[in-house]
């Protein structure tokens, strides 16, 4: 077969980033194909291209999965896809639902990081709402951290498998990777906010060191296609949405 | 098999509509548990309960699904159960994920919808955000609304069985109870902008009126358990929201 094809907005890690980090603790074999040179039929353009005219049911927004003929779009689905298809997510279906739901969480947290520095207009500059945005933030350190990381670590405090490092136990799933990078993220972009919750989610921290320590995530972590953080993605470092 | 308990906030319709419909469509058996009254067993109390004690998994929030020792959460999560479950998704594996990237998209629809009356603390009074409000629903309405319906119009121009009326051909999914169920709400919260955007949809207000006249959904409309859309909920008509 061949590989999958990737598609997502070049030079940021962005929400596609949940996708290959699952896709390198699977091992999986695939291009990612917007990334490559526009000779070689890459770029944007290549993007557009599977957006205008990729699917039976077209994607909105990327990234975008293409497997076969199959063309798929929305993180939560793609890993949906992904790990019951390579293992990286239970096969009992209590364990599927759960890790979907988990997973959803994970996109709602996202969306409310995203939404920090563009309260507004996702479309326009992050300069043309920053009164707005650092109210927003305010209310997002004060009381959504703690709520969603405080979550998290419930979830692995209750856990039917206590021995295992992960969600589900013993073996990790695409929720697992999910995990590890908003955690990485939210330290990245509110280091002084995540500072006062860190205490509270040791389960949290010792699963994001044990993904971060997994081989194929330290290969991948260590090669050029993990690009850094940075302030065009979902996890912005503004100092000034992060006051005490 | 008892009947499935469905859990959300009493009193408004809210994310817990789009699993009504489903239910409603599929003829499904359930009880609204919250929305009795406590001396039963039901209202807010009963909510918390289960959020506090219902699952191996817990839920942040509703609205909640107990299908006998499952307890799931997430709109597009459970009606991806039930989808399934109950024929209310297409069965083959395309159909199975297109349809949940559908609803995935609905619900970034949603969450944009709440956010344009909630723009800053979703935990706080819409008049402490109304300033912000104003802002973030001209943008809504100038860009967001004709992007969401227009992409939801392609995806039925572009159909693979245009003879049908829904999505997926001539059986309706969990998809079209939710576009339903957002074409209603949208035109009740934004009319004006709505208005402006409605002869671009005619594929959708079709949907939508399909939808209606389906027998099981017609009754559910008729009946006093479709609460009416008010300003508590996603929808709200603010009309210092809906300016031109």
């Amino acid at each position: 077969m061949d590989p999958y094809q990737l598609y997502y907005w070049p030079g940021l890690q962005g929400r596609g980033e949940f996708i290959r980090l699952a896709l390198a603790e699977g091992g999986i074999d695939y291009v990612d194909v917007a990334r490559r040179p526009e000779a070689e039929g890459g770029g944007v353009p290549s993007l557009l291209r599977v957006m205008r005219e990729g699917a039976s049911v077209p994607p909105l927004a990327p990234p975008i999965l293409v497997a076969g003929e199959l063309v798929l779009a929305q993180v939560a689905n793609i890993l949906l896809f992904l790990g019951r298809r390579h293992g990286l997510a239970p096969s009992d279906e209590a364990g599927l639902y759960h890790a979907n739901q988990l997973q959803l969480t994970v996109a709602d947290f996202v969306a409310e990081v995203h939404d920090t520095h563009h309260p507004i207009a996702m479309g326009e500059a992050y300069e043309t709402q920053q009164v707005e945005a650092k109210r927003r933030a305010a209310y997002f350190a004060k009381d959504r951290i703690g709520k969603y990381l405080g979550y998290f670590e419930r979830v692995l405090e209750g856990r039917d498998s206590p021995g295992g490092a992960y969600v589900f136990g013993a073996d990790p799933s695409y929720v697992d990777t999910s995990l590890f990078q908003i955690m990485r993220g939210i330290e990245y972009a509110f280091p002084r906010a995540y500072a006062r919750v860190e205490p509270e989610v040791p389960r949290l921290r010792a699963l994001r060191d044990a993904i971060a320590s997994r081989p194929r995530i330290a290969a991948y972590l260590g090669s050029p296609e993990r690009l850094p953080f940075r302030e065009n993605g979902i996890f912005r470092r503004y100092p000034e949405l992060d006051e005490l």
